[in-house]
């Protein structure tokens, strides 16, 4: 089997405020965005792979400093990084996850770690830390992650949580993610999420993207999924593998079962989105905020980007 | 509306060893069941919630050295004891968790702090235990989880690794988990789970029970599960989501839903099973291996329980 092959990348969804997006801002998101789908889409057009195909754009997306992963993550409370990432392949559902680390200069790397080397699925906090060592990963200094505007957005919302005032609601700013689903040309899935979390969340806090159904899935008989936002709702609601199972055993399309689970959630404060690719190469990218960080490649073959809902 | 209540559990499964299991043994584990039992089921008759039945009930198994949780907790393979415990209610999805615990006499209730005091749903690592000690949860000294039994087969576990022995195939004795799921007269269904893990993990590893969706699930549209087996494979099934989705989607019972789930992951090694009760109060406790330590209460209110698969 030779499949067209697919890919689809997100950097976080949220109310992205238009009042804050200079015109050089916006042009530097579009270029990440689609140098991290370029990583991937090289690997998938020499045949390589969609566990290779996410592993790379999730590395690039990690990498640069305008997303919440990686290079660029989010502050917790006490000011430390604690990211998590999930990978998983939808050949076997094969997966790996870690959660709570910080060392790895990139955290999807440790994630496949965990699903190639060991017998376990999720690694978490000091334990998870020790493995990547063990397990030989480039480690990057803390000043590697630590960014100027991320540590100012600590600072604000420390700063308005002290003083009582009201969020902005610039969700965009609490719960960034990136992530990536693949369809190679052997026809296997694979779906890759990594975060810095929410700004200022408590120590400890894991949300959805390490939590196989809820932030991430891939199983060939379906879909592959990754989704970013509220990630306390997004697990109450279970949104990857509602997804699959609506189109497994209610028969709906990708497109409907994505779009309805969704917006059904934004109801119950699951401000957010996700990328999906079926089995055939259709591509969804729904969200229920004003934006997401996407990048996708086309039926023609061709690299799209976008942040905002009026731009498909 | 007034239901009849029903409540059931399990203490864990795998391939209950019939050799190793004197009269005295068995008669201890059936007393621990009745007596976790009751002390749900009359939080149940005097008009109590589910949420506060499955509390209860957990909680009494936690304090059961007989069983892996709390008190009687697996050791890693560091020594040390990590914990991870969940909750979730059927009535809006709310759930807490928390993983790699050693502190709270009752993990069940740092679970249950998650969901009610913090807007987080998944607290780990030294993160988790800071969040205990503020809430001001009951703390144990480590020597009232130790237990010579588990000890005993840490160390066994240890020198079998050493030495290249295969492994003897008691599975409970790797990965024994307590739960239990309750529908109150109210008519709403809740669901909790709480494990040492398995014997002899990686320090860090955590498995389904804390996982939405996997080892853990509730709704009042369909039903509470709460499962123990070999976790990872339990995770990449989504096995507790799978089942509610296939009585909503698919329009399956409880027992064919919950019997099907549980024989379909055994193929991948995912040995174990899991209690069931849906909103009408079916009860479904399946498994797959040659014993379940289990107990619930029938249609005429009268409390059974159970070991192999001969004695239902």
């Amino acid at each position: 089997m030779s499949t067209m092959p697919v890919l689809a990348l997100h950097g976080g969804a949220g109310t992205i405020r238009r009042d804050l997006m200079t015109a050089e801002r916006k042009a530097a998101y579009h270029a990440g965005l689609r140098a991290a789908l370029e990583a991937g889409h090289a690997i998938l057009r020499d045949g390589g792979t969609a566990l290779d195909a996410v592993t790379a754009t999730v590395m690039a997306l990690e990498d640069d400093p305008l997303f919440n992963a990686g290079r660029g993550a989010v502050y917790t409370s006490d000011g430390t990084h604690e990211m998590d990432a999930a990978i998983m392949s939808g050949t076997d559902r094969a997966c790996g996850a870690v959660a709570g680390i910080c060392g790895p200069r990139h955290p999807v790397l440790a994630a496949r770690a965990v699903m190639e080397t060991t017998g376990h699925v999720l690694l978490t906090g000091e334990g998870a830390r020790r493995f990547c060592r063990e397990a030989g990963l480039e480690h990057a200094d803390p000043s590697w992650f630590a960014t100027p505007e991320r540590r100012a957005s600590l600072e604000a919302e420390m700063a308005r949580r002290a003083s009582g005032i009201p969020d902005d609601g610039d969700d965009a700013r609490r719960h960034g993610t990136v992530g990536a689903v693949a369809l190679d040309i052997h026809g296997h899935l694979a779906a890759a999420t990594s975060t810095g979390g929410m700004t200022a969340k408590k120590p400890g806090r894991v949300g959805d993207s390490p939590i196989f159904g809820a932030g991430t899935w891939a199983d060939d008989r379906t879909c592959a999924i990754s989704a970013t936002g509220h990630g306390e709702i997004f697990i109450r609601h279970a949104v990857a593998h509602e997804i699959d199972a609506r189109m497994r055993l209610a028969g709906q399309s990708l497109a409907t079962a994505a779009h309805d689970v969704v917006a059904e959630i934004a109801p119950f404060g699951g401000s957010g989105g996700l990328v999906a690719i079926d089995a055939k190469g259709n591509v969804a990218l729904p969200f229920n905020c004003s934006g997401m960080y996407r990048a996708w490649t086309g039926p023609d073959g061709r690299i799209h980007t976008a942040i905002y809902s009026d731009e498909d």
